[in-house]
């Protein structure tokens, strides 16, 4: 008999071999974003599906299998360390995933998203949901198909828990719906408050012109500041652009993008800061660990909290604008010259219930999430079917937003999650500025004077216990346990509001 | 029995993913020399390597050699038509050379590589040739012995023929020499006319400063000449920076390269001329063999032909400069004013003796090339040593063009491609000549007013042409019937050497 050590290594170096290929198809699909000619899309199309294809063969390969079993069912299998055994863990959790859904069922949801984000585009246009209606249901039909499976290989309560589970692993719809109950409160309580105040911001400022190169550097020197390195011979980043701003990458190689709108610039500023969070979560992850299932982020929800925390909890506070808006002065050649500092941090913390979730303040954009988190729980409980979407949707956001949707393009097909099929996928959103709530709570108390050393331009002290407290820990640990590693306590609503109820209460002096 | 189309469809599904596999191979390769971080390039080593271990698994699959066996003893095998049955021959050719080579060998070839690009870097840093040798001398032997096993395959009279056939498909050392002897004693009949001219160019005002940005913009320029789409929403191209030019890519995405320094504009000037005409060659293979081997280029040499075509005989002649010296003049703002159509034209065409091939001017490219041939073919042939290389090449370039080489940096060790093992590949440098001057002669039957359409900017009709006559045909044939059926005649190389000797004659009044 082999010995564990030696059974654990052939399974790792299988493994290895999945991750190297998944971070190869990353640089495919951010070059079809960013630099792709057009010409190229159907050759791409082509190239994407049998890599894939490969990918999912290697993924369910039955030596993986083979070795686990062995690893497994090793008299010494204890012997192995903590991090072994999660790795362990990891790979058997993706392995039964992988393998326990039909492969003929994977194939259709495929094409089936593919129909479905297509027919979306068309009906989003023609602002027509009766149009996307039959796609939709199709693909539902199908994901709650994979969802039973799911559910009975991850032993979960219900289906709706088992798509929960991919993004934000062990949360349940139940243990949700309550922090969410929790959170809806708060935040229509603050949202009121900012509402009755005679304190309202001037965002007139934020819609004048800066041009595009000047906002290039902007963009850099933002990296700079959050200690994400896209300049230097040792660079481990580059700044894109595309239409939605997204990270990807692994390790020594993530890349960001944004896009730059001469008449909006605080949108690449801010997206350049949240997606930086990201970028400095997914090169901080412990270096031994690379090729390992362990050294990956530790959830949706955990990834949306660093890039939340650097964009908001860091990018909207004054003591960063004290830092940054003289430079952004410079940057500007004169165009924002009399702004006064308070005006212009009460500008990028204008707090305004709208109907579009990716232009959604901190504070209403929990109610974003609540509302489809509902809908989708709702949804895969059979209570609600897609027909009724629409008018649900729409009575959620008077009574979440009081806001009215005038047609289904700004209503239900906002987003592009349903289309594509990540139900389960946007608790993940709200989730993340929960965590990053509590995770200031337990930074203020290691770095009381934090907000001092922003306003000197030093971000080098939040960024190490971020990496020291956060990011080291890859996915040593699931989420629950990780919040709770870092700050003694369960998730948590109440450091959030808390610091929403702070924060707002200054800015609109309630 | 299936029906011989239908074995040939299966055969043919099989071979399409191997070659969209290789296609997003290009991307990745692609990525690391134009876009990706610094930091990255031992995660780059490791995809790369995984992604060439699967290809090698693709392309040996057994399962190509079973279905090739049922198309090719199919009873209805001639009913296959003319391209399908060159599809088996393409595949058969390349799994037969895939699956003849014992992987053990692939693999220490490919470490040795690896290995000894290393080392010449080092050597060449060091002007140190001993560094150098016993990695040379080792992969020379591993080459040896591959070249012993593929002469087998192919059935070729020596091992040294067998590497040339990969680049050159039927092309023989014998037949080399044959026409190598005849090609240097032209070149240099036409190089002592012209150094013994009293009319020598003066090449001073090819260093003046031409700053990077309007040196993108002619780029962009030339490249829209040439036909090569890099700009529009059509556009199946892109032009980014690396050191070595290169283009790279498939069809409906084929990307070049080129290099910008300012105090010495033509360089990009060139060799985005040159790569266009590779790239455009790429793109214009006929359509409908996307996916098929059939749908690839015929040789290096064929695709050398196309790139120095553009660069030299369309790129470098009076015609072409008439037209596009204005607009040079434009975007280099006034530096470049004084400089008459004359002087310019003689500049970019001086004939000079040097050591280092990429600088080499039109008639003495050749000479380089057949020195490196012929150490070659007697290396292979156990004719000499690598320890007495240095001692050769020295010997040789006193003789061939009469320079004396100082050290091994500038002499031996020049190039990257014996340190890469690519044996076998220098021929086709000067072949492309010799066809380019025989496409010239045909060209010029057809379009006996091509050179005044250049000079109104024109390169539609010629581009067309070739398009025709050239590219579409992908790897239909051939090089040698290629050939013969765009000129009606075997290899020859006295087009090229007509060309020249009229082309020098009026530059330099001999």
């Amino acid at each position: 008999m082999e010995s564990v050590e030696s059974d654990y290594r052939r399974l790792m170096e299988k493994v290895k071999e999945l991750l190297v290929f998944q971070s190869a198809e990353f640089v495919v699909y951010w070059d079809m974003e960013t630099m792709m000619p057009p010409r190229a899309i159907n050759l791409r199309s082509q190239q994407l599906a049998l890599l894939s294809r490969i990918e999912h063969k290697m993924s369910t390969d039955p030596e993986i299998g083979r070795l686990l079993e062995e690893v497994m069912r090793h008299p010494k299998y204890e012997e192995l360390d903590a991090v072994q055994r999660r790795n362990v863990y990891l790979i058997k959790k993706q392995y039964d995933e992988q393998t326990k859904l039909p492969e003929e069922l994977v194939a259709e949801i495929a094409k089936q998203r593919t129909i479905t984000i297509d027919k979306w585009k068309k009906a989003k246009a023609a602002k027509e949901f009766s149009m996307f209606r039959p796609e939709l249901e199709k693909l539902v039909e199908l994901q709650k198909k994979a969802a039973e499976i799911l559910m009975k290989v991850k032993e979960t309560k219900n289906p709706y828990d088992a798509l929960i589970d991919i993004y934000e692993p062990k949360m349940t719809a139940e243990n949700i719906t309550k922090i969410f109950g929790e959170l809806r409160e708060g935040l229509v309580s603050i949202l009121k408050e900012c509402e009755n105040s005679s304190k309202q911001p001037d965002i007139n400022m934020l819609k004048r012109i800066v041009p595009i190169d000047p906002q290039r550097k902007i963009a850099k020197a933002l990296a700079e500041f959050v200690g994400y390195d896209v300049t230097s011979k040792e660079a481990g980043g580059r700044i894109d652009e595309t239409e939605h701003p997204f990270t990807t990458g692994y390790y020594d190689d993530v890349r960001i993008t944004t896009h730059y709108h001469e008449d909006y610039f605080t949108s690449s500023i801010f997206s350049v800061l949240h997606e930086a969070g990201h970028a400095i979560y997914e090169q901080n992850i412990n270096p031994e660990w690379i090729y390992q299932p362990v050294g990956t982020a530790c959830s949706s929800g955990f990834h949306e909290s660093q890039s939340r925390f650097v964009e908001n909890i860091v990018g909207r506070s004054p003591e960063f604008w004290s830092y940054f808006l003289p430079k952004l002065k410079e940057y500007a050649s004169g165009t924002l010259s009399d702004i006064s500092l308070d005006a212009f941090v009460r500008a990028v913390n204008q707090v305004k219930p709208s109907k579009i979730r990716v232009e959604a303040d901190e504070v209403t954009y929990g109610l974003h999430i609540i509302i489809r988190f509902n809908i989708e729980r709702d949804l895969f409980d059979d209570k609600i079917t897609v027909k009724e979407l629409p008018e649900i949707w729409n009575q959620n956001y008077k009574d979440y937003l009081e806001v009215k949707i005038e047609n289904d393009s700004e209503g239900v097909m906002q987003d592009t999650h349903w289309a594509s099929g990540s139900f389960g996928y946007f608790p993940s959103y709200a989730l993340g500025n929960i965590y990053s709530g509590q995770i200031l709570a337990a930074v203020e108390k290691d770095l009381p004077d934090w907000r001092k050393q922003i306003e000197k331009g030093n971000f080098t002290n939040v960024r190490n216990w971020l990496v020291k407290n956060v990011h080291i820990y890859g996915n040593l640990y699931d989420p629950a346990e990780l919040i709770k590693k870092i700050t003694k306590e369960d998730v948590n609503v109440k450091p959030f509001l808390d610091y929403l109820q702070r924060k707002y209460a200054m800015i609109y002096e309630f």
